[in-house]
């Protein structure tokens, strides 16, 4: 098997993932994507920035919007479990040699800036302001009603060493896809809060975004959504699904913001906190851990992510995506 | 407008669709396909002929059947109003000088058996035995919880004809595509029963089935079928969906049976018994009209479709379909 | 079999139900209950009256509320196949001794108003204004996402009378509940346009109308709409529900309106549309009729009705409702 | 906030509830119940002892079923995160004076057995055998199709006790209802795996089981489940529901097995993972807190509960409950 063990005893303790920062180009038009269509609570709004939350979410934002001539993902966020594990995170990214700031972020306790092993820029932070519930305040829920921010699902250019590294804090591997040919990773799906993932894998040119995702309670929110991104001028940003993920389980739609940054609805996935869950293993060559129901994807799906502002990209170890769409 | 207008006094009442008979190689494959899969109720049973009902229906059967070399469609049948309807049926085909015939259908009444203008085999009948309600008997409900047979959908090589022709017994379009260019329909929706259709005519080589539909309570019966049959076996068996239709705002799913025979699984069509009820016009061009979600449909379902037994196929009046998945 | 034999040609020709007028207090409290919280559309507005429709409905309207001091149930309102049956509907009543008159309706064809042999006041009519579809306008959908109307229950003192009364313009029975001791009739469900019932009648102190009911897609759509209610103010208009009614095999929900209407919201009944369907007996003593679950209704629904305007009301010919919550 | 504060470095590691074992009288019929039934899938099977798993469990057993003279609840498991933690747990139970004992229980790990202060008999370990994964082989579903088994309720005699006794080894209270009089605890729902709860204590005649839980995909399996119990002969096992919590917001039922063992079926609570996660107060006056639709719960439900085996019973130190249906 060639993904990590399960770290039992990580290296500083991951919470959850916790919010993406995108630079978009026109924040009236993210606003009523995010807001008005996929139903996202607005938490904050100023000429320059929008943050949101979700329905069930009690920290201030999963999602911050900045303006900006260039759509960019500005970084990846995660919450810590407490100040001793602020502190061994900067310890450890500082022994790898990797860069780390302190940056001050609204609406937060002091951040830990830095990068992966691949550049892919992330942050670590213990408190958020956090809002009193709305999740029965049903007169708030639209659109899609997403509950949660869920996962990330990232582009690698070598999977094993990506898996590796976030392994060390503790990342668990629940699903892996594996290149039989080489014995390599070419996808993988880790977890710290006790679903599928919150950080995913995928080979490809990176590092880059491919999607963030939001959870739903049931299939027919998804339907919901479909029904009216196609009657109210977005049928052009719907690019895959509905559909069942074989790896995952999960029932996704896959959305483009009007950046196209790609946002995944997602619903259905399973519980992973024993240490001694297994991971399972997909073979490249199978179309259904993609699609359980056999749909290929189209081909955007595969190649098209969002770049990671002042990173650069390379090519993957691996070939090029083997399977797509005809 | 180029459809006929509602005709409010037709020559002869038809209460609704009543079944199908196929001619399939492999009962034992087929009784695996439509009971143990979709879930249909076996209600006869010998080592020639299997019926079904699904689980709303009195009568005996709404899918026949029949072992033969040859796959086939051997009739499509409909229900009369009273005994009085199949005289004035029997007249009203003779006179257009088309085959009538009385034949003994077995748990029916006296049969007539003709064929419309382009000669799809039709059958009429008044009576047939009527089973025990099973619709509360939910230790019965499996598969996709089939509720009725919703409706025919044929390939017409000259859709203004038929509609017409039907027209005269009652049948009234309530959705239906035009080609601009020509002023001529491409596709016709046409009910008796209250719902968008007992009887859809889509341009192509014809007469041949395109599919016969059966209606499920929710979307999410949809999708259970699809996470059963995909695996089970039958994953290359869905050919299309799950997806929204423009035309009739269907929830739909369409899956071969072992035979290649076309069924779709249908839920949310709407109420349409005013007479006055205006069809709705759709574009040819509007491929919102197939898939309100804006996904292609794969093009063995423009295509291919099931034979009538003993009926010429011809080419269309209008050119081949003009929109297929890439 | 206590019930009328289906009187396949009837008197005249319903299409179906098709719109309530009530006098309420407060229109701007009926409209913040009908259109904001179930969400059907208003269609036109002045300060004296409201009007509304269901997502898929095409007339003008289903609910007509005019202001007045005193909450009332001003007349059930039909819709008529064709002129002809106007006329004949009118020399019906006529000979039966009923009152008659032809009245203006705003946005009607002209209508005739009458009441049946215990007094409700009833309209019958044959054109309504005819509005542009908008059921696939999902930005509009709200609330319940009420699709149309569905049917009226009103309490008769004597359902035998009553049942066979609309059998004579065509009305059949599809379920009824018989009364072991006496043979007669507590309850009968009599449609035209294909499903269950578009008009029930149960045995009480009448004529009072029980309740009108709306159809939706599914039974998520009616826990939403507990969901909203129960955060909005509303949770003491909640009466009885979620359920499954035995009969009709409905899943259902009653809420009460700001003048104590009683509205239904339904799903999942079946299709009726043949002339030979037979109806489905119940027994009086069995609760599961009721609730097919198990559960007690509330005092309230056996017992609370609207009052018909002008319309004086007497004791039942059976005894008082012999099941009651505890 | 009479709730502990949460508990971020427990006195050992409990990774989340995992099974219960209880005595049934006849095998035959809790197997009809729990697998024909409910859907559990069978994982061991002999003439003294039937064992079952939920369909995305890899665990051996989340439920246990002895054959015994007695009704009875012979204990509550939990699973803990490692070796270190058994022997951790063995000494917090042991410095509390509390009964200790290793004990051989099938499919597991060396397993210590103990009671908690108010004598509720619990089980911990580390490793159970782990099966191959079902949660896709849909064929295998039926019944409400539970996914997992989700939390223990309890009735405590005093509930700040237990509340605080299992927050030394980190449940953390999620909701909790007061009693403004006193300022007392009358019930807290607290975890461990990231949802609202693995073990819940209510105010009452202690210590017995109130109910265990079984976590399902969406409300309509619950429907499903009502529909199937309704005419299966199992009507009367139905006790409370659907309905939804204003607590934890979990949509619900209540059902009884053959012996009278309480079970909730439940979806839609949500995430709590975060270390600063707001417990939520309800006020005991407050009837929203449990069916946030208003139907008041029955009596049994306020006052039946499952005994544990040889443990005593003792009356609670606040008084009986204030709330319960006419």
């Amino acid at each position: 098997m060639p993904v990590p063990a399960p770290n039992l005893y990580p290296s500083f303790n991951v919470v959850r993932l916790s919010h993406v920062c995108y630079t978009v180009r026109d924040l009236e038009a993210s606003r009523a994507f995010y807001a008005d269509t996929l139903g996202l609570q607005v938490t904050h709004e100023d000429s320059e920035m929008i943050t949101l939350r979700a329905m069930e979410e009690r920290g201030h934002h999963c999602l911050v919007l900045r303006r900006g001539e260039t759509p960019a993902v500005d970084y990846l966020a995660f919450k810590l479990y407490g100040d001793a594990d602020l502190e061994k995170a900067e310890a450890f990214f500082r022994a790898k040699g990797l860069p780390v700031e302190w940056v001050e972020r609204p609406f937060q306790s002091r951040t830990l800036r830095t990068r992966d092993i691949h550049g892919v820029p992330i942050e670590f932070y213990v408190r958020m302001d956090r809002l009193p519930p709305i999740h029965q305040h049903y007169a708030l829920y639209k659109g899609v009603k997403p509950l949660r921010i869920d996962h990330f699902n990232v582009f690698s250019t070598n999977v094993d060493e990506s898996a590796a590294f976030y392994s060390e804090f503790g990342f668990r591997v629940t699903e892996y896809t594996e290149d039989e040919e080489t014995g390599r990773l070419w996808a993988a799906w880790m977890h710290r809060k006790g679903g599928v993932h919150d950080m995913a894998f995928t080979n490809g040119r990176g590092p880059r975004l491919h999607h963030i995702a939001f959870w739903v309670p049931t299939p027919l929110n998804i339907i919901d959504l479909l029904d009216l991104m196609a009657t109210t001028g977005y049928v052009g940003n719907i690019e895959r699904g509905p559909g069942r993920h074989g790896i995952s389980n999960a029932f996704f739609l896959y959305v483009r913001d009007p950046d196209m940054h790609r946002v995944e609805i997602y619903c259905s996935d399973y519980q992973t906190v024993d240490p001694d869950h297994e991971p399972i293993r997909w073979d490249l060559k199978d179309p259904q851990r993609q699609t359980l129901w056999g749909a290929a994807a189209p081909r955007s799906w595969f190649e098209e992510g969002s770049l990671f502002a002042d990173t650069p990209v390379g090519e993957s170890v691996l070939k090029a995506t083997p399977i797509v769409a005809p």
